[in-house]
């Protein structure tokens, strides 16, 4: 989606620049001396306008989160809920999910949430989607050993594309759930767009998967 | 399911020793002599009334298959149903799937097909799944190397659990299809309960695994 222009946006990024990191790749194997202490940290890619990265952190004040995503104003929306939510074990990226390898050093992520990614349906798109092995390459030279990737989407082609390619590319599925809502699964943060999707009905995918 | 009483299953066993096989272990490690034939074996468990196993070996005529169930009735059923379409590619067997390890020596069942089998929803039950790791580790025996399982099922919970089951295990998921009939998905024959299940619209779930 593109996104319009929103001048508070670009002034809310000049202004935040503790919260909205605009040299990540200096930052690249120093993340955790940016947070001042030595905690896991997760990624999410693909922020949106920030409630799951907010409500993580609130929740899981011993974990440091990174959220990455790649318009300026999702990222200062995303931004301000973090502030209002009084986070501060909370970073921010504008950024993209293909340059990951440039801002972040080897086992440097403990586990990455992909929320809701981009299905790209069309078969000639499917490099583009985050579950792509040259993705997964990505993320493995980036997480730690035994790291998770933690998936959330209401697109039913995604999903299974996904769990095939985790599969074939040497991942462990650890739980994979079909309709997250109406299962005894425990903890579930939403998404703006999962509350929205979920209030129609239509069914949540959910699995974890661990490189070995 | 408690199968009822019918002689008439009793009269048909009796006569159709050439196509129920009454004394399989003798068998073992001799399926493709019984056949008369060097092809490959597919194996069904759970049978049930023999729909897919004659739709099956009637399209794919270079292939054997073995169908195996547990009670008499249907067991008969699915013989007179193989002996209608004409068959002469498939054996059948009245047994459980615990003993496959008797019937079967190493390596000498190419696929596997797992359909619509019983989901054994309650956690303390979960052994008896189909797709138990003690089971898994009975198909590996008997599965030629890279030998794929075929699974279908109406019920989210056992495909899920399935899933997981098969990737810890150590199997490749090779394909993952999350509403079969709604889907681009090429052959696919059914079953007597998947025809009454999909006419009322609800999701049929499949999978190929592949042990490596």
């Amino acid at each position: 989606m593109r996104q319009r222009h929103k001048p508070w946006a670009e002034d809310f990024l000049k202004d935040a620049t503790d919260l909205v990191i605009s040299n990540p790749q200096d930052i690249k194997g120093k993340w955790q001396t940016q947070f001042g202490n030595d905690r896991p940290i997760h990624l999410e890619i693909g922020t949106g306008k920030g409630q799951f990265i907010a409500t993580m952190a609130s929740q899981y004040p011993e974990i440091n989160f990174i959220g990455i995503d790649q318009g300026k104003s999702i990222i200062a929306t995303a931004g301000s809920k973090v502030r209002d939510a009084g986070c501060e074990n909370v970073l921010l990226i504008l950024t993209n999910a293909t340059v990951l390898d440039d801002l972040f050093t080897e086992n440097e992520i403990a586990a990455i949430y992909l929320n809701f990614s981009d299905p790209w349906p069309k078969k000639r798109h499917a490099k583009r989607r985050l579950t792509y092995y040259t993705f997964l390459k990505q993320y493995q030279h980036l997480l730690q050993p035994k790291g998770e990737i933690v998936l959330k989407t209401d697109n039913q082609n995604l999903f299974a594309y996904s769990l095939v390619s985790f599969s074939q590319y040497g991942l462990v599925l650890n739980d994979v759930n079909l309709d997250l809502h109406n299962s005894d699964a425990p903890e579930n943060v939403m998404t703006e767009y999962e509350e929205r999707f979920a209030a129609k009905g239509q069914p949540i995918y959910r699995c974890k998967a661990q490189f070995v």
